[in-house]
This record gives C-alpha cells, sequence and structure tokens, in this order.
C-alpha cells in the first residue's frame, strides 16, 4: 500500500520529484509537512491546510501517549479521526523529545525510562512499545521507530554507540510492526561523522524500511557541517525509498537539503513564527510588529496570493498582535504554511523542467534583500 | 438610506420580527451582534461570521481610538476595509468602558477626559468627537453617542443628572452628525428608576434619531430589575425604531428581552466562555475542561449542525484545552455564535408564526436541564 514512486531527478542536481503513494492518498515530494505535536497544526484547521496544499502532517507519539493518552486516541477511532484530518499522518516516535529531558531520563538496552515533563510521571518506552502507539492506537501512516539521539557536540564513540543501539532498536522495531497500512522509517544517526552516517546507511540499508530519516541534524553544529552530511548521506541512500530531513528549517535550508536530494520535510517555523509576528515574504523575513509596518497597506507579500495576502494589510495584522488579538497568529501562520507549501511546489515544477539551479539562485537572490 | 422595517409583532407578546435597512445590507431582527471590539471578532475570520448567520458586528470607538487610532483606520480606508468586513458594523462610542474608568477620569459638561488603560496618556472625549471617530474615521454604519454612564447602585438625583446630560450630548451629537450613511441611535439612561427611563424616553423620542438602544442595564442590579425596566422601556419606545439593548446577554436574557420587543443586542459571551471553554448547547451550558468529557466521543451539542459539531468531539477540544491549544477557542468560539445566531433565527421565525411563547418554553424546558 506504501510506494515510493521517484518520478525524475533534476538533470544538475541530485533534486528529486516523486509521489508518496500511501492508503489515505499521495503526496508529491518534495513535501513540506506541518507540525501538529499534539494533534493540531496551531490555530489551522484541516480545511485550511488542504486549501494551501498540505498534503501530509507530521504529528508526535510522545506528546499525545502523554496528552490525552493512545488509548484515548485508538477508542476516538484513530489519530485521523480524532482531529478530523483524513490525509496521511507521519508520527514521530518522540525519542528526541525523550532524549532531550536530560536529567529526566535514563537509558538503557530495553528501551528508556523518563518522567514526563507536564506532571512528572514515569513512562517507559520501549521500541516495541512506540510501534505499537503509532500502529495500533495512532493509526499513523508513517512511523519512526524509537532512536538513541546524542547531544551535539559528541564524541565518536558515544556516537558510534549510539548508532549501534539505534540499529538494534530498528531491528526490534520491524519485528513488532504488523500491520501493511503503516511504513515504517529507518533513522540515521551518527552525528557530524561521516564514516558513522555511512555504516549506519550500510546497515540500515539492508532491513526492511519503506524510507529514510535523517536524525540529529540541526541540532547545534555549523550549517556548513549540516549541508556537508546531509549530502553525504543522500549520496549514499538507496535511490528508490523516501529521504526525510527531520525539524529542518528555513527556506534556503529546504532549497539546499532538496538540492542534495532529500524529499520530504517538517518543521514547526511557520507556525512558530506566525505566533510571534515573523512573516516569510519573497522578499525575506520580515517582523510585522515592527513600528515600519504601522501603516504598511500593504499585504505580507505583494507576490503572494494567499487568502491572507488577497484581504488584510501589514497595518492591520500588526495591530492585532500589538493588541495580542488571536486572530494575530491564526492569519500570520495561515499566510507562513502557505509560503512554505507554495515554495515545495515551485521547486517540484523547477526539478520537473530540470531548472532546480535557476530556481534556487533566484528564490535566493530576492530572498536576501532584507 | 438607514431605515427600520417592523415586519410582524407576534400576537402574544412584545416579541418583533424586522429589517434593519442598511447602505451595507439588511439586518434580519432580533439580531445579536458578536463583540470585535479591537476590529476582530477574537479568533473568527469574518467569512466565517457570513457563514453562521452573522449580519452585524459590533465593535468599539474608545479602544479603536486608543490602539491603532482612528486617524490610522480612516487612512486605511474605514473599519470595514481594515478588517475586512463588508457588512454593517454597529460602534459603541466608548462612553462605558470610559466610565468604567472610575479614577482615571473627569467629567464634565464639555465631554470626558480619561487616561488611557493601555499606556496612561491622556484622552478626551466630547460628544462631538465620538461622533466624528464614528462617522469620519471608522465609517461605522450605527453610531452611538456619548453618554454620561452611573454606578450601580446610584441615587436618583444622580441618575437624573446622568440623564440631562446624556440628553444634551445627544443634542450635541446630531448637531454634529453629516453623513447620511451613519445612522445615530439615542442611549436611554435612568438606572433602575421607571420614571427616569420614561423621562429620558420623552425627550429623546422628540429628537432625530434612528434608534433607542437601552443602556446601564446588567450593571449589577437583581436579573427581575433588569427585565422589569426593559419591559417598561419597551412599552414606551417609538414603536417606529430600532432598540438596542447593549451588552445583554445569556440565551435566558436574549429570549425574556425579545419577548417585550428588543430587536437587536451585543454581548462578548459567545466568543468569552468560548475561550474560557465554556459551550453553549440545546441543554444548557457545558465545562469543557470538565474530566467528566475526557472520552465523549459525541459533538458538543448532537442537536447542533455547525461545522464543530459536525466534525469534532467533546473529547478533541477537551483535549486541546487541556495543552493550551490555540483551536480550542477558536473552535469553541464558532460554535457558540452558531449557536447564538441560530438562536436568533429560531426566535425570528417563532414571531412570524405567532408562536414565541411556545418556542421560549420549550427551549427553557430543555435548556434549564443541566
Amino acid at each position: 500500500m506504501f510506494k515510493f514512486e521517484l518520478i525524475h531527478t533534476d538533470k544538475k542536481t541530485g533534486a528529486r520529484a516523486g509521489i508518496l503513494h500511501t492508503s489515505r492518498g499521495k503526496v508529491e515530494t518534495p513535501a513540506f509537512m506541518p507540525v501538529g505535536t499534539q494533534g493540531t497544526v496551531k490555530t489551522i484547521i484541516p480545511e485550511e491546510l488542504k486549501d494551501i496544499g498540505c498534503q501530509m502532517i507530521l504529528s508526535n507519539a510522545y506528546h499525545l501517549a502523554l496528552r490525552p493518552g493512545a488509548e484515548l486516541i485508538a477508542k476516538a477511532g484513530g489519530l485521523h479521526k480524532f482531529m478530523h484530518w483524513d490525509m496521511p499522518i507521519l508520527t514521530d516516535s518522540g525519542g528526541y523529545q525523550v532524549f532531550s529531558l536530560a536529567n529526566l531520563r535514563k537509558v538503557e538496552e530495553k528501551g528508556v525510562q523518563f518522567r514526563s515533563h507536564i506532571d512528572g510521571q514515569l513512562h517507559f518506552f520501549t521500541p516495541e512499545s512506540v510501534v505499537q502507539i503509532q500502529e495500533e492506537f495512532l493509526g499513523s501512516d508513517i512511523m519512526m521507530p524509537l532512536d538513541e539521539c546524542v547531544d551535539y557536540p559528541c564524541s565518536k564513540s558515544i556516537a558510534l554507540s549510539a548508532v549501534e543501539r539505534t540499529y538494534r532498536w530498528l531491528e526490534r522495531s520491524i519485528k513488532t510492526k504488523k500491520a501493511k497500512k503503516s511504513a515504517l522509517f529507518a533513522i540515521i544517526q551518527g552525528s557530524v561523522y561521516k564514516d558513522l552516517r555511512k555504516q549506519c546507511i550500510d546497515l540500515m540499508s539492508k532491513l526492511d524500511v519503506e524510507g529514510y530519516a535523517l536524525g540529529g541534524i540541526s541540532v547545534g553544529e555549523d550549517k556548513s557541517d549540516t549541508y556537508e552530511i546531509v549530502k553525504y548521506c543522500c549520496e549514499h541512500l538507496p535511490k528508490d525509498k523516501t529521504r526525510y530531513l527531520m525539524g529542518v528549517g528555513r527556506p534556503q535550508d529546504l532549497l539546499e537539503s532538496v538540492q542534495y536530494g532529500i524529499d520530504i520535510f517538517d518543521c514547526s517555523l511557520p507556525t512558530r513564527e506566525g505566533r510571534t509576528g515573523k512573516s516569510f515574504t519573497s522578499k525575506g523575513e520580515i517582523t510585522l510588529r515592527n513600528f515600519k509596518f504601522k501603516e504598511d497597506f500593504t499585504p505580507i507579500d505583494k507576490e503572494c496570493s494567499c487568502y491572507v495576502c488577497k484581504n488584510y494589510t501589514r497595518s492591520y495584522i500588526r495591530h492585532l498582535f500589538n493588541t495580542s488579538e488571536s486572530l494575530a497568529p491564526r492569519l500570520n501562520s495561515l499566510h507562513n504554511l502557505y509560503f512554505y507549501f507554495s515554495l515545495m511546489k515551485k521547486m517540484r515544477q523547477a526539478i520537473l523542467k530540470d531548472s532546480f539551479l535557476d530556481f534556487k539562485k533566484e528564490f535566493m537572490r530576492k530572498y536576501t534583500t532584507q
């Protein structure tokens, strides 16, 4: 039921246009997933997401397992029904969140024990339980296995040990997985060490997984290291499976990573910046709260044709932010998401015409002028 | 351009069905106006308001004059264009807000001096300036004059003095008003003193105004006093003009007041309760955060056919409230507003069939069971 179809690779770069076929519809790649951590893309309803070109969203098994509880969502008929979204959902296992808890967690071979960041209650996640949560309770279309995440910077020996444990946990995840409906991706670790990334890819590409996620990227390393690792991994990953760069990023990061051959992304930026008053425009990012927009009666982005840009001015949305009106994050998030989906669509069109580099160059020329 | 057309009066009560004709479209009465104090009905876009039957909204000259400033809105092309709402807007003068500032304001015959509740800056409102703000800068369809509001309880002599000043200020407001587009209502004061209410009505009904608002109602007096005054005023107000009960109320208040002959209402309850997690249902009000709704997979109101009730469960919306997700107030406000508009529509249909009392009885029988 799940299949990645590679449609075209740009002649001058590694950029790929494809289609992810799932039982809940197809996703054209390169694709961007908005973040719906707690079963909602903040401030936005599913109908609006579909209207602006969203085909898949990300949610998080860790957060949902804590609140409202995976069993409750199962009783509700699964995550799709619970949140009124009938298109594909990719769920993160929560490995990253658990490892971010630092002093609140304890890792052992069986799994990871942690205290909830909400009420301090003890929980134990195993590779098996997170597959069960995602597959049986939530009904995800794409699941992520439990992985061991390392800090940045981290020594090579610690990075190696995390790669090995993540591999063993992946084997257990594959054994647990039952349904044909939910796909399982592998998570490639290895920090900034190319040979470890290569070792991880070689190990995992022998296993029965439907795609590869790059983990431990954009965790504090230099931008040049990020790109170097993404590029290196793309060169060594199997070409017939989906490549997913987790938690990235700004428009320029998406362009750079698509160029190397990444297919899907998730990032909270469009909605997070949407709430704080930052807007993405064809000329770069702007901060709507700034005084200079007080009497600016033009849209957020003159080149944008989203609902927000067609009907509201910078001046009005600035007023909403300044008066703490809840319509402000709603409108700004909607615009920002539209900007992201529109960017992905344009990238795909450029790839299909073998003109990705030209598109990227032109985009970046305009994008950096502010 | 502005005209109130009385279509029908219920045979057994004073309940009226009418049409308010304005240059921006008609408003079927009895009508409810959602509150858009700062140029936005909290969390909701204009298209959604129209979809659920909203024909007129309320905004507030006081708040808009402070932020973003009336001149700025004038530069934006008026309030309708600024906030992307092309149907009628009634603006309150802000008299009530200014008088609520207590120690921050000083009343004299010329007008009222006050300090902004936001930054403490000094402002001076006169009957003339608030008409100018509403008519010239905001472009309201219905304006409210500056009135002197009194506390509750208040002595008869103070109430009388407020009636007299409000009358003199109304005369000055009428003299200031220029355009034919904007209608001006009178505000009837007089606290709980029937003879003062009568005196105010007699004085003001001789002036050239397009409707009558009841001010100083629901300010702390007993419910029985509220209804008594509303009933008494309706019996004495001219029948050919609109009657507006300011800042009221709960569903049961609307039913009671429509029965006496009130035509239009405004109240922040549907959106305010919407944000705090209270929902209006055909069986009464419920608090969605309650534990008992944790696994309640039914809609907010089984008898409701709004977007929210068609697509989401109490359990899901409770989860959104518990995780402080901004979609919670949005969905709950939308449902609550739908409930209010739907109630007004049903009241109107009942009036047209001379069955208002039966409708009210049946509504109240079900509404009080929770």
